[in-house]
């Protein structure tokens, strides 16, 4: 930790051992667990999603994630969406929602349902529906690695059921706090003052039995301790994927998809061939999340070795694919966060006006990572690589309505040790940009280019000496440089 | 409209005759609808969804809208589903579902499903099913109005299936365009160069039968023109509800709620005292739209005089209200937009940190006003208010996660004749602010406050006198300002 620990933060946050999200923002644990699962086809990803949260946008479209979920290169998730009634102080929409209606709907996204609301024993109820769940995941994937893959698989998805500040206070003043949102967060606000609020707490903490689970010295019981794993593969605070799993990518030789100086060149086209050789290169470790502007951007190069990996399409599914293709930038984005902060290797590219849907998003991933690179267990991972094309500058068919180029401010917005803004002025210093920031760690990176041709300045060799040194945005940026000089 | 009509936009906007939507960002049509229905009882708004749409999160969430539609006091939206199966270039989520999966998802969100796919007899299909959907409508609508409401009451929605360039060119150079993704805007790009394309434009382009529709004069042949309304009211480039129907709100005297100088007071809670007085002034005219923050951000005071219009918690359902509060901040804004729009005053009270997650939505919004105010035959609407608390400045028990003053920049970022910012200094100066906020028109006005007491500076009357002029940021936005001089 860079400072002293004075205060633990409010939210999770990158000081939690096993935790790759910043608290704040609700929305998309979903997206970020679909990108985290993968190609690490091992892993089996719990996102339990509160009916708060389920109410947000990113969270409704994301329940279609499974759909690009390849079950031979993938691991899977098991989606648990907790409802307990209330928000901060309103009904939630899926609180008021019968099991019916909730069977429909995720039904419906493609998923199998299992409820689980049997209070008198929850234990048990949901213990078994995690093991139901786990078992129906392998059935699926051991289907696909077989070769003998199930059209359109039905993920299992857990529905918990269970009051608001269930076991916690019953009631105070004469109003229901267990099972209202009088429970949110802080349910004896003046427990400090009111002697009845005070007797509340000490009754409410006591039920826990803290006697029985800690010996006189402080330390949990031998039978708490028995439960830890010895394994540290198997303790969620010390996971490879969530700590120190970053495998470098491996980046082509640029200058053989460079072009001559003086002559014509659509920068997208450029990077589309780079891109191509990157994933010839890292089959299993490099992806494309794109909201279905990748053919649009002039990337499609990358279409001669690789696909889509949509599995809902009957025709092409099971061929797996580097690249996402959903017009969710939220998705996107998650996904992408997702796949690198396990320690892999992603880019974005969308036009400029779309890119600011993702704006908060990209800066709770920022506040994440500032976190973690002054926390001293934390290894590097990559960085989160976005290409914005279809700028005001240079706009196609489309006019005022697709001009936006505020991500560029948002992105310089933030501390100059964590993000980059790149604007390469020919093809060949684009593709140098873009190998740079394959490689390039803990960083958010923006490269800024054009897909139409535009006049090529430098040579190949003259882009590698002064291209990156010659960005004025990155000679500015770089002023509070240091963390991550030698790439 | 302000310079000569050089050009048509590339996308919907302000220009177009019953439009109050700008192009470009997808996601919002659906929320925006609900907004234009609420407190406009006999309005039916068909809101036409793409494939590629259905798949953001603003539009994922906005399936549940229908739940906060009193039909008491509301019309109604008809969604169209138009599912042509392909995006840009990727096959599209609801084009890989079947009509069983499609039945499900939307019976899961509350919907009754009526499928139209029979592409011989197209127009009889839909002509019935737009018949059932206006029947159901109005049978949800009557036992309403007539104090029999029908518990959570299925509303229509309308799945309309066919190929994706239908009716265009089939084929081009050996490839699919009519039911693929290459009927995407332009199906015959090299028509120009191309006489293979040339003659297949030709063939497209005549089986329109251009001389059947039209006089040898160039006008409408008499059998067109005759199913054009006389009614003004039901062309749809002639609603009031799209271009003059403005109804100014009542703004109680905002001293009635001031305080002594020199006392400490809660800005938010002086401010909710006074939404509580607008209420009462405005009962069909103002709402508020909140993330669900409203009793968070001390604004409870309105709940004194009204409810939170949530239909599908069945305890509540029914009483109305005129607080929607729905953890999807893009709800909150579309449907903000589609009220505002339609002649009618809303408030958008938020956190700092998450008032960012729809800032391109309210750029996308200060583009279409931007239009609207030089297209001439437009009169004015009202403002998009927002007030924006727990800021970085004061927090509450939230931390480094929900720190994120961006907002302000963004809209500092539009022109100063759209947008307002304002940091009123003290409670007196807020009540102030937001009275002259809630009048102006055409504006985005942010309005930044605390939640917790903090000393009263200014008298009611000094406050009066000073306040909107002395803030800084108000001066400043004010240089170029003569649009709206008079509130």
């Amino acid at each position: 930790m860079a400072g002293p620990l004075s205060a633990v933060s409010s939210h999770v946050n990158a000081q939690v051992p096993g935790t790759i999200h910043e608290g704040g923002e609700l929305g998309y644990a979903l997206s970020v667990s679909f990108g985290a699962v993968m190609d690490n086809p091992d892993l089996v990803v719990t996102c339990v999603v509160g009916d708060g949260e389920a109410e947000t946008g990113p969270t409704a479209t994301s329940w279609h994630g499974h759909k690009y979920i390849d079950p031979v290169e993938s691991g899977a998730v098991l989606p648990i969406l907790h409802i307990n009634g209330f928000k901060i102080s309103e009904r939630t929409i899926f609180g008021c929602m019968d099991d019916k209606e909730i069977t429909e709907l995720f039904t419906g996204y493609g998923y199998q349902v299992r409820i689980v609301a049997d209070l008198a024993d929850i234990d048990n109820d949901l213990a078994a529906s995690m093991e139901w769940a786990l078992r129906e995941i392998k059935r699926i994937q051991q289907a696909a690695r077989a070769g003998q893959p199930i059209v359109k698989p039905r993920w299992p998805v857990i529905v918990l059921r269970t009051p608001k500040g269930w076991t916690g206070p019953k009631k105070m003043h004469g109003e229901l706090i267990e099972g209202s949102f009088h429970s949110h967060q802080v349910p004896l606000p003046n427990a400090k003052t009111d002697p009845e609020e005070l007797s509340s707490l000490k009754h409410w903490l006591l039920s826990y039995k803290a006697h029985e689970l800690f010996t006189k010295e402080g330390g949990p019981v031998k039978e708490i301790l028995s439960v830890v794993p010895t394994d540290p593969h198997k303790k969620l605070g010390q996971r490879k994927e969530a700590i120190n799993g970053y495998i470098p990518v491996k980046t082509p030789d640029w200058k053989q998809q460079a072009v001559g100086k003086g002559s014509q060149e659509s920068c997208m086209k450029a990077v589309g061939r780079f891109l191509r050789e990157t994933i010839k290169e890292n089959p299993h470790t490099f992806r494309i999340f794109s909201p279905d502007e990748l053919v649009s951007n002039k990337l499609d190069a990358v279409f001669d070795v690789t696909g889509r990996d949509f599995q809902w399409d009957i025709a092409s599914r099971g061929q797996g694919g580097r690249v996402i293709e959903i017009l969710s930038e939220h998705i996107c984005q998650g996904m992408l966060q997702g796949y690198t902060l396990t320690g892999r290797t992603g880019l974005f590219p969308s036009y400029e006006a779309f890119l600011g849907i993702i704006h908060t998003m990209m800066v709770q991933y920022a506040k994440f990572t500032k976190m973690a690179v002054e926390t001293k267990w934390r290894e590097p991972h990559g960085s989160l690589n976005y290409i914005e094309t279809s700028t005001w500058a240079r706009q196609e068919h489309n006019g005022f309505s697709h001009q936006n180029p505020s991500f560029i401010g948002a992105i310089l917005n933030l501390k100059p040790k964590l993000a980059r803004v790149y604007l390469p002025p020919d093809a060949n210093c684009f593709l140098s940009t873009v190998a740079h920031c394959l490689r390039a760690k803990n960083y958010v990176n923006l490269m800024v280019g054009s897909k139409q041709p535009t006049p090529v300045w430098l040579s190949p060799e003259e882009a590698d000496q002064h291209c990156i040194a010659g960005a004025s945005v990155w000679k500015f940026a770089s002023v509070d440089d240091g963390v991550n000089p030698d790439v």
